[in-house]
């Protein structure tokens, strides 16, 4: 598949990574002659964050070109992403251009924040091809994405745009009326226009807003978002109580939302110099990293929780999940992924407790596939880790894609005795986990035999596994 | 010390768990005859998420008293948090009360979402020492808090509430000048009343705006705030160009917020239907917990990547770290906290991940005493674990407050050998953590010999240990 990419700024950047990560080829067009060196920082920014916050490997990237020619991007292009500057005439053109060359039918999506699909089409050759999908910075891990459509677009074409979005990852939203502004960009000028008073009025510093975001209502809402917490909030009355409740606040001359703040030269340079205040001491492309990071290692919370963002993730995990199989002839592999970036100590490599981690989601892997994983827990019954040997014989470090191997060695009674194996892409092996397992009662939470029938799967595995080499080191017997 | 939290709703409820797991006795009043009850749910909502949000165990818990008293709640107290409906009368005469029985100079603290200091402490006999400190709901797990004083609040009081709020772990924002709804709750009213507006236009349901905040921005919002993710959006033309780019858009009729929506009956049933559908088939406190457990994972996420809310919580670890201290005639406490409750795995305990986990904290604790942590590794030098040996002995659950004990088996050479033990507020063994470490060159990425002199304190803690009891499984050596 193809993708073309016009306008190579930080969210046309943003969009030819995910693409690219997912598998696609690419072609970026942009006249910017600077557009090679900023495209190629916004891929390898998604380099280091966006495999490793799946917890499987992501299929081969496609093949990157960046280029000032419309036409050779169009030409074949399976989807077409427009993310040029917020000037209608300027986005007619491109498609104008655009549907000279490629297939009738190809999606022509603009990022545009502010334009509705119906302005976007007029005077189109195929208005019906063309849709907002509007994404949110960095394109490559934020799963949201606004798809709007007019009464145009079928609703054939829009499911095919969304099939395409949800294939790299995304989460459309799909928005039943066209509005200016879509849904997320209305609530965020709302913000933004009360945010300028507060700083022009003097109230508060930018530094003084962030926080007051940061350290409180935005930890409710990277989880939650507004309703659901304002429910909450509502207390066992609900949702009327909570209305009934703050209702009345609307009415108080809060906000100072009915004027609008000028942008005169004082305003701008009150907020950037405050900004520089606050951040000037981290260049664009350090301050990019440290949020990468940060929401690497929100997204990997919420997906212990599976809720919210981390539920689509685990979804995504799911769908590209290693599938075990039969013959037995080899140990298992039982994971593939990127290591993400998250995951560094201050010895410059992954901390120790990571590699527990990978060889304790193989086991989890193991036992799904012989029947006793969570379905089994449900059941009443699982196995209990009672010792573990952990050999660490190579520095793994961020963005190293590494797969684990897992020998059943035993299974006898109660007992199981498991063998993962870490290695490199190259092969080279970077760890090693001995498990020795205890099956348990999860009511009376003690150890006892399993239903011979129950777990036959497993010995099926074990006596497969028994012929197969054993592992050089084995501390338990 | 005693504080009185006068109203027992969710709010105060809040700040009662908040005062209380930080060592203070709390008295809170409140005349609904349901207060006792839903105190003491928000109170165990808190005990199961605050202590284990942080990496050090907490004070003792105070004392809770709960009844109708408003003078008994005052008398002695050394913090009054007031938490009464949003009703100017009701709140100055609960100050008139209150001040009649408190000491004077004890801080008088509002919750208030909306009214000034100034309008509070009108008519007030000690108007000085009436501050508003406006918090964020789950108050017990949010750090924000706004602290707002008037010109009648001399700057030593606004400093003494400062360092109250510091000690039950806030992070207050001092703000300087007065206005209506201080300045978190001005943003939220702006996004609160375009949400109406979305909703009442039919432009999206509630779920799908909670959606477009959690999948978007508000993962965004929850690390860097508003004004430093525009910086980065901005590229590396920086604040000046995001304005230029952005600022017209404030002059397009995309919001709605000239105007305010009519909160008559049909627009509460169709927000609460929505949400409803939504969310109806969980009960509030099944909400709170999932809401809780999210916040703490993404809290510890943030705490991973010291930034943000993060960095908040790295400093209050920081404040009431176990100091490890001579004489050594005994193995070091090197971990004393709670386990949380984002531990849990489908086997309904800790999961084995996070044993390790709080043993490798506790190595790096035992390497900083020996003053070979961090500051050892901008130095060029640390040491690398090659083998680990994880003892499983007892079931360890989520609220469990746990200890962990190290003893240096051996330090010879670049050989560091190290045992831990994790045992249980009672005493009983949990598990335990052998580890075999070699010193290594961080530049050259290899194990090298250690200077005898730098490794010095190392040696005396191995001299001492060595005289110790030798524990009863060792399998390295």
């Amino acid at each position: 598949m193809k993708a073309a990419v016009v306008g190579g700024g930080v969210i046309g950047g943003g969009w030819a990574a995910r693409f690219l990560l997912n598998g696609w080829d690419v072609h970026v067009c942009d006249p910017d002659p600077e557009a090679k060196r900023k495209v190629t920082e916004v891929v390898a920014n998604a380099r280091r964050s966006l495999p490793g916050l799946l917890d499987e490997a992501m299929p081969d990237e496609g093949k990157l070109t960046i280029s000032n020619e419309i036409s050779a991007a169009a030409l074949d292009a399976d989807w077409i992403q427009e993310s040029v500057p917020e000037r209608l005439a300027l986005k007619r053109a491109v498609y104008g251009e655009v549907q000279k060359i490629c297939r009738p039918g190809t999606t022509i999506a603009s990022s545009t924040s502010g334009f509705t699909p119906s302005s976007l089409q007029e005077g189109a050759a195929q208005p019906g091809d063309i849709v907002v999908a509007h994404p949110f910075n960095p394109v490559y891990l934020l799963p949201l994405v606004e798809l709007v459509g007019s009464d145009r677009n079928s609703e054939t074409a829009m499911d095919k745009a969304q099939r395409t979005l949800e294939g790299i990852g995304m989460k459309p939203l799909r928005i039943g009326k066209e509005i200016d502004a879509h849904i997320a960009d209305r609530l965020l000028e709302a913000v933004w226009r009360e945010a300028l008073w507060l700083v022009k009025d003097g109230i508060a510093t930018t530094s003084e807003i962030d926080e007051a975001i940061r350290l409180g209502f935005g930890l409710r809402w990277a989880q939650m978002g507004l309703f659901e917490t304002y429910r909450i909030a509502g207390g066992e009355q609900g949702m009327e109580h909570f209305i009934a409740q703050f209702g009345p606040a609307l009415k108080f001359p809060w906000t100072r939302l009915t004027d609008v703040p000028d942008l005169d030269s004082d305003l701008v340079k009150k907020i950037s110099d405050q900004s520089d205040a606050q951040s000037g001491s981290l260049t664009i492309r350090e301050l990019e990293r440290i949020r990468d990071n940060n929401i690497v290692a929100i997204l990997r919370g919420l997906k212990t929780q599976n809720y919210g963002a981390g539920r689509h993730l685990r979804s995504l995990d799911e769908k590209s999940a290693i599938k075990l199989q039969y013959p037995l002839n080899a140990p298992l592999m039982t994971a593939d992924r990127v290591i993400p970036p998250d995951w560094t100590d201050y010895n410059g490599h992954v901390n120790e407790v990571y590699y527990l981690e990978i060889f304790s989601k193989a086991t989890d892997r193991f036992l799904e596939f012989a029947k006793c994983g969570p379905d089994y827990a449900s059941e009443g019954y699982g196995f209990f880790t009672v010792d573990t040997r952990l050999r660490y014989l190579s520095e793994a470090v961020e963005g190293q894609r590494v797969r684990a191997f897992t020998q059943c060695l035993m299974f006898k009674g109660k007992k199981l005795h498991l063998h993962h194996t870490l290695k490199s892409d190259g092969g080279r092996d970077l760890a090693t986990g001995e498990h020795f397992l205890l099956h348990a009662d999860l009511t009376q939470r003690k150890t006892v035999e399993p239903n011979a029938k129950r777990v036959k799967p497993l010995h099926e595995i074990a006596n497969a596994h028994s012929g197969l080499e054993k592992p050089e080191s084995i501390s338990f017997g």
